[in-house]
């Protein structure tokens, strides 16, 4: 596509892993996505990523249009330049794209003992309470812990009561989906995965007003402005769609899609050991915890992720057959030797 | 009880703020409350607060036993010089009590033109996602932005489904409460409101795993792992109840309770005005938007406060019976004269 040697491995990384953490969603199964918005030149393989507002904390970075995969980490970077010196570190980015999983941006703080946050808007498919329009994305919001002997805690999570993902996993089995998820295009109750196809959307976390939905819309409302009326992005309903088959809005209010980034060194508040030992006896104290099923224990927020890596790096990443002809097919457009 | 002037008005500033904004559940009717923990040698009237670890943007602080409605203003104006020099600042805070309403002290920032955050852990109430056990508290958090035209806008959350508040009001009123609030002492769902006095639990925001209650515990462990674990306070089932009656654990695993605040100058990122007109039309386009039911409009976060202040305001705060006869039998412990 014409991105350079550095920026191909560094998307390249952010898409694996995600594979190798079991997000499939967000891993190679999307390069024909990107690929696509490239194609439209909504994408820019050269981009001139760079900070264009800051303080000794704070800054704001323009990503050219780039992927968002290698804006994020550019951003990231920043941000523990700015903590490494000062404690901590927050970076705003406009005119970027997709990053990929939020966890990938959040886990470079934690390889240096800080606590990261990554964050970002999307393609509206999120009604707020009581809307019957798509105003929000799924918004991701990551907030990632080092701990000592322990893996990091990681909480990766969409604002919406469920991730687009496991609706389409849905639509592709022709299953229903539990009430809660999503609405159709009037704002009724529906357990019809298809719904979100024919103007329904996703409902906020919480699912409904008498179960706390109000605060998953305001979570979500949280990344929008934090990540676009903070750095110059878009937001809301403006936000670009990830499809290339849809345009984006003729009347843009910022630019790009927008994400929000952090780090905050530990040691900024107490020693990095201490910390560490506390946050392993947390870790102990959940997992250890009495449940209602016995067969069921506390999941540490990240464990899912963890445990996925730990047998992919050995087994492998298994790839489903739609998106292994699809690489196959980017393989062929592209001149590189497809897989067997 | 001995707090000095200065401190007492403060103190009743937080609560009085509380009831005027509508949130009846955490201000005058708390006074017995912490009246009870001054008499149980639980509350220090006249603490040192202090910090104890920093970076130019980072800072621990100990609050001395304190009332957390004077430790935490304390932090937060910390956090905002902080701000004022580096763009941003950010205070963990330990050994502290019940801090009162967290928006009360993130819109100490929204004043002085930053984004203002404030989260605080709290006694076990919550069973995370699978477990039988209360293990974390309803702990809040908030973000507040300052808008231009409008008031800010202000998403102040329990991470549980429902509010401890509103269990008790349908206690009060013998009134079942939704699936997905609460469940008993054996982790079953129940919609009995007494369950909880009886072993069982609040639920996460989300309800149940198919809802994504993984991403309330996720969201309740992030507050509990910022206010406690990182300034070196109780966290998980450790934290210290609130009422009186119950000791406080006798295997403590740091200082109080914990919380964790923060300032960001929106001038760090972008200028004020820019930000302010696009929150603006940020705030617009979703008060606009169709709804399910045209009755029924998109409530933008912190809106139902702000109603509420300007109503009482005008009209007073109305007290329940309970509360007014509560604050007259105080009046007549420390002489003060009693409401008529």
């Amino acid at each position: 596509m014409g991105c350079n040697a550095e920026h191909s491995r560094l998307a390249a990384d952010v898409l694996l892993r995600s594979d190798l953490r079991g997000i499939d969603s967000h891993g190679v199964a999307r390069l024909k996505g990107y690929v696509r918005l490239w194609e439209k030149k909504r994408i820019n393989t050269s981009p001139d990523i760079k900070i264009v507002h800051q303080t000794a904390t704070t800054a704001t970075v323009d990503g050219d249009a780039g992927l968002g995969l290698v804006v994020a980490p550019f951003a990231m970077q920043v941000a523990m330049e700015k903590a490494a010196q000062y404690g901590s570190g927050w970076v705003a980015v406009r005119n970027s794209n997709h990053f990929g999983i939020a966890g990938y941006h959040a886990l470079m703080a934690v390889e240096k003992d800080m606590i990261g946050f990554a964050m970002t808007n999307a393609s509206p498919l999120v009604a707020p309470t009581y809307s019957s329009e798509r105003l929000l994305g799924t918004n991701p919001m990551c907030y990632a812990f080092p701990a000592g002997k322990y893996p990091p805690v990681i909480v990766d999570m969409a604002t919406s009561a469920a991730a687009n993902g496991k609706l389409e996993i849905a639509q592709r089995l022709g299953k229903q989906v539990p009430e809660g998820w999503i609405q159709d295009a009037a704002g009724n109750i529906t357990t019809d995965p298809h719904a979100l196809k024919s103007g329904g959307a996703l409902l906020p976390l919480g699912s409904d007003a008498d179960h706390g939905s109000h605060k998953g819309f305001g979570l979500s409302a949280t990344v929008d402005i934090l990540s676009a009326v903070l750095s110059g992005a878009n937001y809301g309903p403006w936000v670009p769609p990830f499809v290339a088959f849809l345009d984006p809005p003729a009347d843009p209010v910022g630019s790009g899609i927008g994400h929000f980034v952090g780090a905050m060194r530990v040691d900024g508040f107490r020693p990095v050991d201490e910390f560490k030992a506390h946050l392993d006896n947390w870790i102990e104290r959940f997992k250890s915890s009495a449940t209602v099923d016995p067969n069921q224990k506390v999941i540490i927020p990240g464990e899912p992720e963890l445990e996925a890596e730990a047998d992919r790096k050995v087994n492998g990443i298994p790839l489903v057959e739609e998106v292994a002809n699809d690489l196959n097919v980017l393989a062929e457009k592209f001149g590189v030797e497809p897989m067997s």
